[in-house]
């Protein structure tokens, strides 16, 4: 069976869904169909924020429930291996029909892991790992080796083995929240208080001014200023002894509050990565998997040589990243740990892939993303002074509200009707559907917001 | 179908498993049952490494394969949710019958995680946060919480939002390796080099001479010198500004070279965390789940109050940890990301626990473990220019080699006679099997150990 529209029977959170710290309200994911969400006291929603962005095809799509039923497939669900050591037998062939027809532009290779956090810390070892080892062959190095077969020379390595190297990465970037990721995050203060940083360079990220079309020269101004403090930075820090091994950015700053960048800008900043010698790493764990209408955000920059290194995870099902092969590391086990990603996961990624290709969904998404689009630009105009700078990609859509009040009432008063959005920024409505979601449904949610507009 | 004996049909790696990088050889998950790996050539081996101790009940225990094909759970494989925010309704009470009912003394409390990593750094938030908001009331806290409103000043914030704090971890330790996790991971060199720490305190662990019974005093004598170097350390952690706002250590030191301290050195050194204001974290991420014959393996310590924190992973097939009341943040969304956990893996760790309780394995963990121990007391004895210091708890056993040579060119003998074991630390091979290792297994092991070493 499917859903067609939201059935709401109570406020949300409702009775059954007793309010516990952070926790929105409890789910009846069994009731729950495609781009629906049905939640414990029966309420019916239209999903627009899909589990943090991370439902690629829907709720119990039949593909991925026949999935498991498949006893082809029991053995991945039930033996979870330590992959980087003890692989099953077809999964190198099994990556090459999921992960790697997908592949980004220059990128042969990819290392699964199991959510954007390992992912980007890999990723991050891997810059490093590849920064020191190009740039010292020979002695110092073979000194090392020795000193590994003794276990207590550790603490006498502690300086020349645990170099001063740094990421370079932007206000208003979000790359996940372990310790190393965190230190190139930098979209709200709460997620770095009480927490120990590195001193990382961190620059600025263009605030473009909207509807674009009228800033033009203003806009090319601010994206130039950012690339210049890039490099300054890079500059500053090299002099400092901590070197900027590589750049992470996101295609689309998503936590921060959707800021877009033209693919000018990026391809700049790419080059610039490549004049000093940083690896370049595009942060796709929001962006890819298809929502920006291109399977990869980045593909929209229509550059042949995008980054040297690509990570994913959400919509994906899996975490990982993509590299170019100079990015292997130089010894076996330096980018380890116990599973290294997981099988069963595989398992649904190829399914969504061939559902994808089925259906045409990446065209799907670009069709509702218009109508998505058009339809915020037309209830910004209607309503001027609650709303402002509509901008996407794909279905990868975004509004700010007058502020974070007025933001998070919207969600909530939106949400009463039916339809789930996310916030994101200090006062941005982030729009996150499934691939599914089509242009009927993005009508659906645009006459739920235009009641919800006119009764504010 | 069950097997009861290996069967080598070619060296391993054989044909079918082309060793790439880190890769040992391919498997054939299929047909691999209980204790037994079976490879891609056809080759079956008592597993006594288990996907480095992560299988808790053997391959496709029957148990398992009902969970996945049972209707009950497809919602749970199929809709991954976003625990944090969105939980299925059931969740609560799911998590009461499987982590809660394991629940270590005195933690009522459990946070569910996707994998050690993430358990360990969330573990150290947590850490940090209790540290500071139990320093810190009033007015500076309500300062940060108004420049919170306002994204822009995170720069601002640099300072006083990100602290000096610090783990006091120990050498030979292992804690994963994302970039938090690995400021306290000492157990290999190849771990730490090129990739940028922090300046944390690290402490000697004891290094206890064997046999045990005759070297008591030294060992107390060791013990208590390593307790003073914590203290030590504490005390100028805090004088450079760098407070320690949690220890961290694993009852058994486990990829360091399975090294074991008596109850004694753990219960001194919790209350020396104590006196200190510091918080103090058991990691249980290989120790955990039953193969010291106790669930925990710091209730071997016997006191009723371990820790403040434990975190799990591996064979509880889901990461995590248990916490005290009194380490839950100030505020929600402070220990977050995407997924937190995946309920499917709680439904397979229900599973485990059924099969534990009903089969009573810890008890078959003890009773095997003491064949195993036994049999490599004799070996010892029997082979002393090759093996030395064995040492246990339940099936958690370790023997050491000569040097690392030996212990590598053992480990390769012993696997192609169809024995798969590990190595740990710079000369010691490690025991991990599953909790169905019977005592019929450790023989079968013993022989063929015993073929090796007469060979040798
Ligand atoms: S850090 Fe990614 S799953 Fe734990």
């Amino acid at each position: 069976f499917e859903y067609d529209a939201p059935s709401m029977k109570t406020p949300v959170p409702g009775p059954k869904s007793k309010n516990v710290g952070a926790v929105n309200f409890f789910c009846n994911y069994e009731e729950s169909r495609g781009n629906y969400l049905v939640d414990a006291d029966g309420n019916r929603m239209l999903d627009l924020y899909t589990q943090i962005s991370s439902v690629p095809i829907g709720y119990n799509h039949p593909a991925l429930m026949k999935a498991v039923t498949n006893p082809i497939h029991l053995s991945a669900f039930v033996n979870r291996p330590a992959l980087g050591i003890l692989p099953p037998e077809n999964f190198p062939e099994k990556l090459v029909e999921s992960l790697l027809s997908i592949a980004p532009t220059g990128m042969t290779r990819v290392q699964t892991m199991a959510c954007g956090s390992c992912s980007n810390e890999n990723a991050y070892k891997a810059m490093f790992i590849w920064y020191k080892v190009k740039g010292n062959v020979g002695l110092s190095r073979r000194k090392l080796r020795t000193h590994m077969r003794h276990p207590h020379y550790i603490v006498f390595l502690q300086g020349p083995g645990c170099p001063d190297l740094s990421i370079l990465s932007f206000m208003g970037g979000f790359h996940g929240r372990t310790l190393g990721c965190l230190a190139t995050t930098h979209s709200k203060v709460i997620h770095k208080l009480d927490i120990p940083s590195f001193d990382w360079p961190i620059a600025s990220f263009p605030r473009l001014q909207y509807p674009l079309e009228e800033f033009v020269r203003e806009n090319a101004q601010e994206e130039a200023r950012c690339l210049e403090e890039v490099e300054d930075l890079i500059v500053k820090w090299r002099q400092k002894g901590k070197p900027v091994a590589g750049i992470v950015v996101e295609p689309i700053q998503a936590e921060g509050g959707d800021n877009h960048a033209s693919p000018d800008f990026f391809i700049k900043l790419r080059n610039i990565a490549r004049k000093h010698g940083c690896a370049f790493h595009v942060d796709e764990v929001q962006t890819g998997g298809g929502t920006t209408g291109k399977f990869w955000a980045h593909e929209h920059w229509g550059t042949d040589d995008p980054a040297d290194i690509v990570s994913f995870s959400k919509k994906m099902l899996t975490g990982g990243y993509y590299h170019k092969d100079e990015l292997v590391p130089d010894k076996g086990y330096r980018i380890f740990n116990t599973w290294m990603g997981d099988p069963s996961k595989n398992v649904f990624l190829t399914e969504v892939l061939n559902v994808i290709r089925r259906e045409n969904l990446l065209d799907e998404v670009t069709r509702s993303g218009k109508v998505l689009l058009q339809g915020l630009y037309e209830l910004q105009a209607q309503y001027p002074h609650i709303l402002s700078r509509a901008r996407g990609q794909g279905t990868f859509c975004a509004v700010d509200a007058r502020d974070d009040v007025t933001r998070d009432n919207l969600l909530l008063k939106t949400r009463d009707k039916g339809v789930l959005l996310g916030g994101c920024g200090d006062r941005s409505i982030r729009f996150r559907p499934a691939l599914v979601f089509k242009e009927y449904h993005a009508h659906q949610f645009l006459n739920i917001f235009n009641d919800v507009l006119s009764e504010y």
